[in-house]
C-alpha cells in the first residue's frame, strides 16, 4: 500500500477477502467490508446477522444493524484517503457510496495491489487445485459409460455433471457447460431444451470449487460416429492444447503461450475460429491473473496457475475445446488433468 | 432517464439486463455491458465468445474481441455524458475504468431509476412467483418423510435440500441455508460438519429460480421432542409472521409491517433476538425493494411481492425463523407460501 501510495483498501465480495482473512462475504444488499488502513488493525464492518459466521481469529469486526448506514461506519474511522482501493467485485451501488462519502479521493480497483500476491500459489494451494483437477478427472472418466447424451437436452445433462462434480468430493459444482451440435460452436453457451442426436459432438466444461479452490475443464466428446471433419477439427485443438502446454515454462511471457498455441490452429487453417484467448489463471477464482492473451507480457513462474484450452467454433456446425489446468513448475509445467483428450465415443 | 438528468445508463450483470432485454449477462472479467443513451438505440457490448448466447431480438450487439478494451469501446459512442447511472452489481472493476474515461461526470446507482419500474410485479411475473413459491412449499412438505436429520450433517441435509428444489421444478437451487441446534442462532449460517442431534431445532431457509423468478421460505423443524422454551419462541415467531401479513396491504408503509411483527416479538420479550428487518422484496433477485425495515416510508401497491420472516436467534442456544413470500393485493396480501408452519417434528 505505501509503495502504491494507497490509503485505504476495501475488500467486500470476492476471492480477495478469503484470501487474506479466511472470511467469505454474502454477496448482498447488505454490505460487508474489510476496511485496511496501514496505520490501524483491519477492521471488517459486517450486518448484524451475519457476525456468527465470521470464525477467522484476529478480525475486528464491527456488526452493523439493519437501520445503521454501513458505508457510513467503515469511513467513519480514519481520516479521509487520497487514494482508495476498492475490490474488483465490490457492487458498483456501494463504491458510488463510498465515493459520495470521499469525493476528493481518487480510486483504483484493489487487484492492482492483491493480484501480484496473489498470482503465484504455494505448495499448498497447488495442492488443492491438483485435488480439485483430480475430482473433475473423475467426472470425465465416468461419462462415457456412465452419461446418457442422445436422446436428453442438454440441461439435463448438465445437471448430470454438476452431481458428478460434488459426488467426486466438491463442495459446489460451479457451472456445467453441455454444447451440442450447433450450440457447441458457442463457447459459453447456456445448457438449454436442446435434444442431443447421433453425430453430435458435445462440448462440456465443468468444474466446482473444493476446498476453497476451483476446477476447470473440457473434453469434446461425440454421439457415435465422428465425421471426418470433427475429428480434423479435434485433432488440431488437441495439437494446440499440447503445443500450449509444451511452450508454458518459467521466464516465458503470457502471450507466446497464446502465440503458440495459436499458431498450430494457424497452420490448420483454423486460426478464424479460435475466437478466444487460451487460457486463464485459476485459484479461489475460476478465472484470475495470468491471462494466458496477446498483449500480456507477464513472465511465467513456478506456482502460476492457469488454463491451456484452445477450441475452434464453426458456427452453425460445430465447436470444439480442449481445455487442461496447469501449473508452471522450475522445468515447464506440470499438468493437473489428465483425463483422456481424444474424441470420446459416447452413447 | 430525462426526469433524473441521467445521460447514460450502464446495465451488466445483475437482474436490470434480463428485467429489461431478457439477456442475462455473465459474471465475468469479460465485461457485458448495455449502453442506455435516450438518442440512439441501447447497445450492449459483449464478448465476441459470448455473442451466440444473445436470443433477444433488438438489441444492437458489439462484439469485442480478447485484445479490445470494451469500456473504450462501450463509452466511445456519443458524447461525453454529466451523469450516469451504473447498474448496482456491476463490478467495481469496471466502474473505476469507466470513471477515467469520464473523469468529470457524477455517478449514481441504476436502482434509482430501475427499482421503481421494477418494484411493482404484473400478474405474468406475480404468476412465476407463485409457481416458484410452491415448488419450494412441496419441498417442505416431504421434508418429514423424505429428510433424515439426526445423525446427518447440515452440509448433507442441505445437498437434499437443493436436490429437491430442482425435483420439483426450479431451474437452479440458489441456496439452502440448515441451521441446527446452536448454529441456528446464526441467521445466515453457512451449512457445515455439524451433526444434527435429537432435540434439536433446525431452521431450513433454502430457494431457487425458476423462470427467471426466485423462491425463498423458511420452516423451523425439530428432532424429536421439542423443550418448552423452543415451543414458546416458535409460537412468538409464527405470531409475528402472521401479524406481520395481517398488517400488510395496500397504502400500509414498509416500516409499518416491521413495526407489527416486532411489538409482537416484544410482547414475548424477545425483541432484543429479533436482529434482522422483517422481510425484503423478491422478484428477478432474491432480495431487492421494497425492503420491510424501520425508516422506509414506502407504501406498499397492489404487484409488490417481498418476504415476512421474522425470527428470534438466541446466541449459543438456538434460532427460529418462519418465511413466507407475500404479494400486495388491492385487500390486503396473497400470501404465496402455504406449507405447514408449526414446530414439525422431523427424525
Amino acid at each position: 500500500m505505501a509503495e502504491r501510495e494507497v490509503d485505504v483498501v476495501l475488500l467486500s465480495i470476492g476471492a480477495d477477502l478469503p484470501y487474506f482473512t479466511g472470511y467469505e462475504a454474502m454477496p448482498s444488499e447488505r454490505l460487508t467490508v474489510l476496511v485496511v488502513r496501514p496505520e490501524s488493525a483491519p477492521a471488517m464492518i459486517i450486518p448484524r446477522l451475519e457476525v456468527a459466521r465470521v470464525e477467522s481469529p484476529g478480525i475486528e469486526v464491527h456488526p452493523w444493524d439493519e437501520t445503521d448506514d454501513p458505508i457510513a461506519l467503515a469511513a467513519g474511522a480514519g481520516g479521509t484517503p487520497n487514494r482508495v482501493a476498492v475490490g474488483d467485485h465490490m457492487w458498483s451501488a456501494f463504491l458510488v457510496g463510498f465515493q459520495q462519502r470521499w469525493p476528493e479521493a481518487s480510486w483504483e480497483k484493489a487487484s492492482s495491489l492483491t493480484g501480484e500476491l496473489r498470482l503465484v500459489k504455494d505448495s499448498e494451494e497447488v495442492a488443492c487445485l491438483r485435488n480439485a483437477a483430480h475430482g473433475v478427472d473423475r467426472v470425465m472418466a465416468r461419462i462415457p459409460s456412465e452419461v446418457r447424451f442422445t436422446g436428453r437436452t442438454e440441461a439435463e445433462i448438465a445437471r448430470d455433471l454438476r452431481e458428478m462434480t460434488v459426488e467426486e468430493g466438491h463442495d459446489v459444482a460451479e457451472f456445467a457447460i453441455v454444447g451440442s451440435g450447433p450450440n457447441s460452436a458457442s463457447p459459453h453457451h447456456e445448457p438449454g431444451s436442446r435434444v442431443v442426436e447421433e453425430g453430435e459432438v458435445i462440448v462440456c466444461d465443468f468444474g466446482g470449487r473444493w476446498g476453497g479452490y476451483y476446477s476447470d475443464s473440457t473434453r469434446t466428446f461425440v454421439a457415435g460416429e465422428p465425421s471426418e471433419c470433427q475429428v480434423e477439427v479435434h485433432a488440431a485443438v488437441l495439437a494446440a492444447n499440447r503445443v500450449g502446454k509444451e511452450k508454458a515454462g518459467p521466464g516465458v511471457r503470457c502471450q507466446d503461450v497464446d502465440a503458440a498455441a495459436r499458431s498450430v490452429m494457424a497452420d490448420a487453417a483454423l486460426d478464424e475460429y479460435f475466437i478466444h484467448r487460451t487460457g486463464h489463471g485459476i485459484g479461489m477464482e475460476v478465472h484470475e491473473h495470468p491471462y494466458i492473451v496477446d498483449g500480456n507480457d507477464v513472465e511465467l513462474r513456478p506456482g502460476m496457475a492457469f488454463s491451456v484450452e484452445p477450441g475452434a467454433y464453426i458456427a452453425g456446425d460445430f465447436g470444439v475445446r480442449i481445455e487442461d489446468i496447469v501449473v508452471c513448475t522450475e522445468a515447464g509445467v506440470e499438468t493437473l488433468n489428465e483425463s483422456d483428450r481424444s474424441l470420446v465415443n459416447v452413447t
